[in-house]
């Protein structure tokens, strides 16, 4: 998603000076033949020192580690914003970590794939897309940023940083969780081959660990609401299907068909 | 699917005449308009009274529902075969309702969609596909159906019905209820658009209800034990979450990983 933004960026405003932070020299070698960046570097203080816009694009702990690794360095003004996939965590630490001549604006692009590094990104990931933005519509951050995502081609739509992790957890990190499970029960026989729809339904299982594992432990508790509803769900069809109760089976896929229309047109 | 295996008959075998059963006159005029058969009548007995092949392309117990209507009816060396998704019950009742004379050959070809109707048929479907059989690979019968899928592009793989009926309901049965709950619980928000993840491990509960009412319950055992495994996972993931293991979710995630690339690629 970073890699994304930055040869986004680069092409839709050539001015711009697009600087890339890697830790290592293998990273920033690649950065530099991918042509992600203008330039790269290992310093991190380096890289911020002089920035109008700072992106933190990593794995939602380590964002907030990274605030405070920047915290010191920052210009008076800076928008610092995130491409995070949970958000209350995210501000919770960013009031606490970023000083207040900064501002901190949350976001969260839904877009991207299970497929994560620099070789991956695509200059027009963006276009189309919808970035949810959860700091206030009214601070000049905001609306500097906002700009920004409509300017490569996203739709920006405005949350607080709990309903987007309410809405989140049911709409895209349970399913994640059960895309994980189904992959890992799975026989992986040679019989035949995998059906189509199991490989759509496992094909996010393929997504970072690191990644992931923050997703779900930094929107736990929505997370698991929303496991114990899944699991009763599925308790249900199991009831049924051990009952024999054909047409009761009927009537509940019956439901899911009207609520699936719903969900591929929505 | 039976549409799609007229179209595609129709197509390979222009001498052969294709005749299709519909009960009422909207499904006749249907196959009829839609040119999908030589000739299509709601009279059963006229319909498989003097065919070579009958082809029994309906949900599991209506199937086998049908093996008792043309029992009586069927001419000596008629090939019956099945496109039905659980095999154990259909060669149990096949074996009960059809005379000795005719010969069953049970066929799943696995490919076909969520959705369901005449309207929906192609004639290429079984172009390079996968159809498995159950019956002996070494009886006249078998022989020839197996020409005809080979002759319609499709390949064949042999497995018992009861290897059939475990192995797909890991891939497929157990697949369509995680689609079904995960469905039931999505709150159908339009809060922002449903990220693609979504509705692909949704696609499928777009499925026709009686149809895989009867799939789940004419493979109950083989299922039940696959729903209880994935309960299982379920469970240990919401523990990790629920305790904060970190490195423990990473790790888990990672073992799916690699599953994932078996999955995706076979």
């Amino acid at each position: 998603m970073g890699g994304s933004l930055a040869r986004a960026l680069k092409k839709k405003f050539p001015g711009v000076t697009v600087a890339g932070f890697a830790r290592n020299s293998r990273s920033r070698q690649k950065l530099q033949r991918l042509g992600l960046v203008d330039k790269v570097s290992s310093d991190l203080e380096e890289v911020v020192r002089e920035a109008d816009y700072v992106v933190l694009s990593l794995p939602v702990y380590v964002i907030t580690e990274y605030m405070q690794k920047i915290s010191k360095v920052l210009k008076a003004g800076c928008v610092v914003f995130d491409l995070g996939s949970t958000k209350q965590y995210i501000h919770s630490q960013a009031k606490r970590r970023l000083p207040r001549k900064v501002k901190f604006i949350g976001c969260h692009p839904l877009c991207g794939s299970e497929k994560s590094g620099a070789e991956f990104s695509r200059e027009d990931l963006y276009r189309g897309s919808v970035c949810i933005m959860t700091s206030s519509p009214r601070s000049s951050g905001t609306r500097q940023v906002k700009k920004m995502w409509n300017q490569l081609g996203a739709t920006v739509v405005f949350l607080t940083p709990a309903k987007h992790d309410r809405l989140l957890s049911s709409l895209s990190h349970l399913p994640h969780v059960i895309s994980f499970c189904l992959t890992s029960c799975t026989p992986l026989t040679y019989a035949v081959q995998f059906p189509k729809s199991l490989k759509e339904l496992t094909r996010i299982s393929g997504s970072p660990p690191q990644v992931w594992a923050e997703i779900f432990l930094s929107n736990k508790n929505f997370l698991l609401q929303d496991i114990r509803k899944f699991r009763e769900e599925l308790d249900r069809a199991a009831q049924l299907i051990s009952r024999g109760r054909q047409e009761e089976l009927g009537k509940w896929i019956r439901k899911a068909n009207s609520r699936h229309a719903a969900i591929q047109q929505g």
